[in-house]
Order: structure tokens, then C-alpha cells, then sequence
């Protein structure tokens, strides 16, 4: 019997369930859809291939359970099936089929482990249908605000209509909730959406921590005037001001660990060619996976939009619009991952922090969380060129088989 | 009898002009319209009352005539009759208000002058309603291109239909040529537009000439990703590239006398709170009394971007998509000027460049031209705030008519 290639058996499985998308470029595969019904086709297929016995729950979460000992905790993996508009083939529901991939390997070695696994797939981590996310994690975490099933898409359906038309009862979400006992851990594996693993040459890295988020809404406001009649030591220019802002972030950034800032929207007013902007209203998004770092940061750039406006005679607004906390990794399951990941690696395995939100994110106020990042080409994601090669996937499907039998001797994992 | 207070008269029939003006706030007074004509009817009687011919020549241009010696020449003064909409009540009409009531001074105190001199409200300077402007002072010069004709307004009325239906004859433009031993000089009064009077405690300015323009459309292309994923030494973040630019272009002009560079206009893509900017486009404007000035800033200033790009990884296009040449103030007018608007003064007047535009630019293709500026409230125009405090317009008239009676006894003035 030769090795399987557990690599392009992966890929065959994702190929089948880009397939589930709606027309046009890449993958477009919205939650209680016709597409995620074909996409929960396919994954049963699979799930039950693993010997996976198969449930749909309220909130439209497949899983996909292997029992442990009578009445053993139960190890859960997983990610999300959908995708953004016009978006790849691997962002989450890569993270359903590889661990689903591990437990047949398992399987196929003989191993019987004294503890339950789960493998979910979640409905809607991307959000791009409703106005909210996560409502799978979250319903598990007892954290879901029934509120929003009322939340309409664009076309004006309500959450609550859209899971009552796909066979769900929202009512029940609440009954959704697991009890901590119930649960060892939650992993994630996920493409990492960026540049570091490719330029490292690293097929797998392990998440520290999910970085939180603040965003703030910067207003500038000097003077609108033509750029013929106002000499430059009169003037008071918002895009001048809002440029120093921008560059004074990117400084700062650039200068600290782990911390990234990012204007990533700008406006201004009148915006002609031939007048001096009177108005620039910028969004400024910070991140790090420690919140005191990143609090501090959007203290500091306050600070210096402050400073910029009084050099400037600027009047300046800056309203925090939001802010998320971060999700620090589980230690011990850490530990776990980096053993089970780095087992026949020369260089030591690549710890970083991630800074997009993931189902980790929610399911941290479950247990404890873990997760494991892929290399991906280019760094590309959220778009139909996102690929994940063959040989990262094995390295994942390995690295989860790893973690799973050596979990088996341990039970040093607390919360 | 008691001394006429000069700028409260010019005041009352700016009142008038005024109202000659679409409902809304400030005035909007388009060319070849009711307002046009209702404003022409006031400035026919107020030209009248200073004993001046008054004709309407194919392009719309008033004209106020006062003959001198058989055969003589003639010294021009004027602005235009337009608005830009909801502008003020000054841009434009003042330098028409203003010449006649220094002929009326000139009346009154019993000066014949040897010249003829006549006052001009040119129809369109502002081209607002036509994608054209300058007709009247470029017939006369006899540079204006008939393909303009043509040209339409947004209700779909072309420039040739709009001044027929106003009771020109589009045709006979071509025969508005004036022969240019037929003039002197013209000399246009017009509120600054800008700070640099009123900061200055001035109220008349001379002007050495009117900048000339550049702009240039760049396009700086870096790599759009999430801004959670890639960290700050792998980003290629076209908006950083853009604040480089635009402090570098501040920082150039505002090192250089006589140099002004904006960035009015800005767009960058994807423009979301949480991506990287891939792409930039901005405005550069780039204006300078002296063209030689201008053209090494415009260099100097596509080479700065040439370098960012290169330093930051990105891609940078830059076409220049406007140019138009600087209009240097003839050094004689400007110096008959001076002494009549120097006289009785302690400070010595200003003298400065004008970075707009103005009816001058385009008469300075038949004759020697100058142009005085008077101070305005705040720098503001183009606005219903737009003001010009009764003693700058006071003030003006005395320093046209003390240039009228001086050049009198002047035949130094040559092309």
C-alpha cells in the first residue's frame, strides 16, 4: 500500500467544494444558501468517509464526531465553509477538511484516541451576507446575541427567515451552548492571508494570539482655498496635516514589534485640482496581540494628531469607532501544536501572531484555543488567485494527526 | 460741495450688480442670461453718468468709450460681468465699477485726456456655464478659436445658439481684432482672491504678473491586502508613498519663494478601513510667476516620486495634464502703476505674483497689460462671504485715476 498524499487529497476534496459556489470568478459561498447546502453535501461525504458520525445544529454548524471513552470531553476542530464574494478555495473551509483528513489517517494507522473529536463548520464567519458573524462559535460559547437574527441582508431577509428556510430553528440556538467540561480545546488551521511563511519558506507556522483591533475616524479641518491666491506660509492644508498622521503611523508601526497601523480610507473636501484641502477624514486601524501595546500606540497617534493640528492651525476630531480585544493562544496547546508541527523540522517552527479575526476568536470564550497557520502563495487571500500548495496542506494534515495521538497521552490541558 | 466717497459709491452699484443674479445665496450671474442682461443694462447706466458711449460688441463685451484726441489710441481697463454660482459680489464686475468712477473722478476735477480710454465687462472669464472662458479679451486679441462655438452647455445649448439668442453675431468675432497700435495698455483691478493684503494691513497690490500653471496626474501602485496580515516591512502601501509626496511637494514650495504646490485631489483604492491602499491617484499642481521656476519644480517633483516608488516598491505614472504658460506684467505699466498707487502712501504697495487666472492673461496677447489687486475679507471669493472692504475699492479709484491723469503726460509706454 503506498503513502497516501495527503497534500492533493486535500486538494481534490477543496476543488469538489469550490465547485459549491455561486457563478463567476472563484468562490462565492454565502451562509444558507443553495451553494452551502451542495458544500455540506460534500463535506458529509467526506466526514463520513473518516467514520464521522454527521449532525446539522441550530445554528447551522455541520459536525462531524468521533466518540471518545464513555463520556470523555471532546477536542474540537474546525473553521467556516463560507467564503467572501469572489474569494478562494481554502480560506476556512480548508481548516474543515484538513482535520477531517487527520482522523482518517488515524484511522488508517490503527490509533484509537480515549477522548472525543469534533470537526465543525461553521456557516458564516465572513459576514458578508448579514451584518454580523460567528453566530456558530458563539452559539457553542453561549456569547450569541439573539438580536441579531433580525438582521437583514441586502435583499431583506432576515437571519431568522434565512435559517428557518434552510431547515434551522433559531429558537433553539440558546440549548447550542457546550458546557466547559464537555470540551479539552479548540484548533483552528487556516491559509495565514499573508506574506511571512512563503518568505520564510515554511510550510506552518503556529498563531499566538488573534491581535486586537481599534479603529479610529481622524477629521482634519484647516482651510479650502484656491491654490493660486494662498501663499504656502498661510495656508492650512488638511491632506498636508492627514499626510504627516499617515506617515507618523506607519513610523511607529514600523518601529515596534508586533504592532501594525494602517490608513486604509481618506477623503477630503473639495478635492479639485486647483483648491487646498479644507477637510480630510481618514480611518486609522491599529492592531497588535497585546492589548496594552495597542492601546498605548492609538494613545501616542492621538497624541501626534494633536501636535500635527496645533503645528498647523488643523482642527482635529478623532472618534474611537471600534475596538476588539485580543485572543491570546492557549499556552499548553501551544506547547502541543509547536510539538506535534515541528516533529521532523529542521528550523524551529514559525510562531506569529494573527492579525485577522477567526471562529478562534469566539470559540476563546469556550476553552482553550489553539491555532495553526498555512503558508499561502503571495500572500494572496479573499481573492480567486488564493492557493495554498499541496505541501503545506500535508505538512497540516500531519501536523493535526501529530497533535491528536500525542494529545492522547496528555490531559495537562486546562483552562 | 463735499468729497465723494468713492468706494461707498462703488459699493452701492455693486449692490445693484448684485441682485442681478439666479435666486440662492450670493450671486450667480451667468453669461449670455437674463442676469447677464439685467447686469449689463446697470453698468449701460452707470457708464453714462461718466459720459462714456456705450456699444455691445459680438462677444458680449460691454463697452464704455470715451474718445480722446482724433485718431488717438486707447488705454483699456475692465474685468468681466460673470459669476462662478453662489460667488460673491465683487470677483470680476469690481474691475468694471471701478475704472468708470475714476473717469467720473477725472470729470469732476475738469482732466481731458489726450487717449481714448475704454472700459470692458467681458462676458465669461469664469466658464462656468460654457468648458470655455476668456472669448471677449481673446476676440479682441484675436486668438480665439471659433471651434469653441460649438462647445455646450449642460442644458445642451451651444456657446454660438446662447449668444444668438442673446442677439450677437457669433460670426463677426473673428472682426473684434484690435490693431495694436490701436492700444496702449489695459489694466484690470480685481480683489486678490488670497490672504497676503489683509495680513499685511494693504489695501492695493501691483501685480508682477500671473502664474503659470502645471498639473500633473499621479498614480502610485503598491500591493492591496488585508491589514491584519501583512507586516509593516512587507507592505507596499500606495497612500504612504502619496504623504511622502505631498509633504515633499509642501516642503519643496515652501522652501521657494514664489512657489506654490498643492495636492487638491486624492483617490485611493481599495479605500476600506481594514486593507492596505494599493493605489493612489492625486492632482500635483504646480504654479510660479516665472515658467523656467516652475518647469525645475515639476522636474524636481516627478523625480522625488520616481524616488519614493522606487524606495517603497511601488509603481508611479505621471503625466502632466495641464500647462499654461506664466503672463509677466509689463515692467512700464506696472511702474505707472506704482507711482499712482504709491502716492500719499507711507509703506511702499505691494507687489505680487497672481496665482489665478484673469482677463489679463488673455489681453496680454494684444498689448502691455497690468493689474492692480485690492484687499478682500478673510482671502475669501468664489463665495456669498466674498468682500472688499470700501476703502481698498476707494483707494483703487484714486489710483486709477492718478494712473490715468499721469499716463496722460506719458508716451514712454511700448510694447
Amino acid at each position: 500500500m503506498t503513502e497516501t498524499d495527503w497534500g492533493a487529497l486535500a486538494q481534490d476534496w477543496l476543488d469538489r467544494l469550490a465547485a459549491c459556489s455561486e457563478p463567476g470568478p472563484g468562490v462565492t459561498r454565502l451562509p444558507f444558501t443553495p451553494e452551502h447546502r451542495a458544500a455540506l453535501s460534500v463535506l458529509t461525504e467526506l466526514m463520513q468517509q473518516a467514520g464521522l458520525s454527521v449532525s446539522l445544529d441550530a445554528a447551522g454548524t455541520l459536525i462531524g464526531r468521533q466518540d471518545g471513552q464513555e463520556g470523555a470531553p471532546a477536542l474540537l476542530f474546525g473553521s467556516h465553509q463560507d467564503s467572501v464574494r469572489e474569494g478562494g478555495a481554502y480560506d476556512g473551509i480548508m481548516g474543515v477538511v484538513l482535520p477531517v483528513l487527520a482522523l482518517m489517517k488515524l484511522r488508517e494507522d490503527g490509533v484509537r484516541l480515549p477522548f472525543a473529536v469534533e470537526i465543525l463548520a461553521f456557516a458564516d464567519e465572513e459576514g458578508v451576507r448579514f451584518p454580523t458573524a460567528l453566530m456558530g462559535p458563539r452559539a457553542l460559547a453561549g456569547t450569541f446575541d439573539m438580536a441579531a437574527l433580525e438582521l437583514c441582508d441586502r435583499e431583506g431577509i432576515s437571519l431568522r427567515r434565512a435559517m428557518e428556510d434552510f431547515g434551522l430553528d433559531p429558537d433553539a440556538l440558546p440549548q447550542l451552548r457546550r458546557a466547559a467540561a464537555q470540551v479539552l480545546a479548540w484548533v483552528e488551521i487556516h491559509l495565514e492571508q499573508g506574506p511571512v511563511l512563503e518568505a520564510a519558506g515554511q510550510q506552518i507556522g503556529i498563531v499566538t494570539g488573534i491581535c486586537g483591533i481599534e479603529r479610529h475616524m481622524v477629521t482634519l479641518t484647516g482651510k479650502a482655498a484656491h491654490a493660486g491666491t494662498v501663499p504656502m506660509h498661510l495656508r492650512r492644508d488638511a491632506l498636508a496635516g492627514a499626510a504627516e498622521l499617515a506617515l507618523t503611523a506607519e513610523a511607529l508601526a514600523r518601529d515596534t514589534d508586533n504592532l501594525l497601523a494602517t490608513v486604509g480610507a481618506l477623503e477630503l473636501r473639495p478635492g479639485v485640482v486647483n483648491a487646498i484641502p479644507g477637510e480630510v477624514t481618514l480611518t486609522l486601524e491599529i492592531r497588535a496581540p497585546d492589548d496594552d501595546l495597542r492601546q498605548k500606540a492609538g494613545v501616542a497617534l492621538t497624541e501626534a494628531a494633536q501636535e500635527i493640528a496645533t503645528r498647523r492651525g488643523l482642527g482635529v476630531e478623532i472618534a474611537r469607532t471600534y475596538a476588539q480585544s485580543a485572543t491570546p493562544c492557549s499556552p499548553l496547546v501551544m506547547e502541543q501544536l509547536m510539538q506535534a508541527a515541528g516533529a521532523g523540522n529542521h528550523a524551529p517552527v514559525p510562531r506569529m501572531a494573527s492579525g485577522a479575526t477567526h471562529d478562534t476568536s469566539a470559540m476563546a470564550g469556550l476553552c482553550p484555543v489553539g491555532m495553526l497557520f498555512t503558508a499561502c502563495r503571495g500572500g494572496v487571500s479573499h481573492h480567486p488567485d488564493e492557493y495554498v500548495p499541496a505541501a503545506a496542506m500535508s505538512s497540516g494534515v500531519l501536523a493535526l494527526e501529530r497533535f491528536l495521538s500525542q494529545f492522547q497521552a496528555s490531559d495537562a490541558i486546562t483552562r
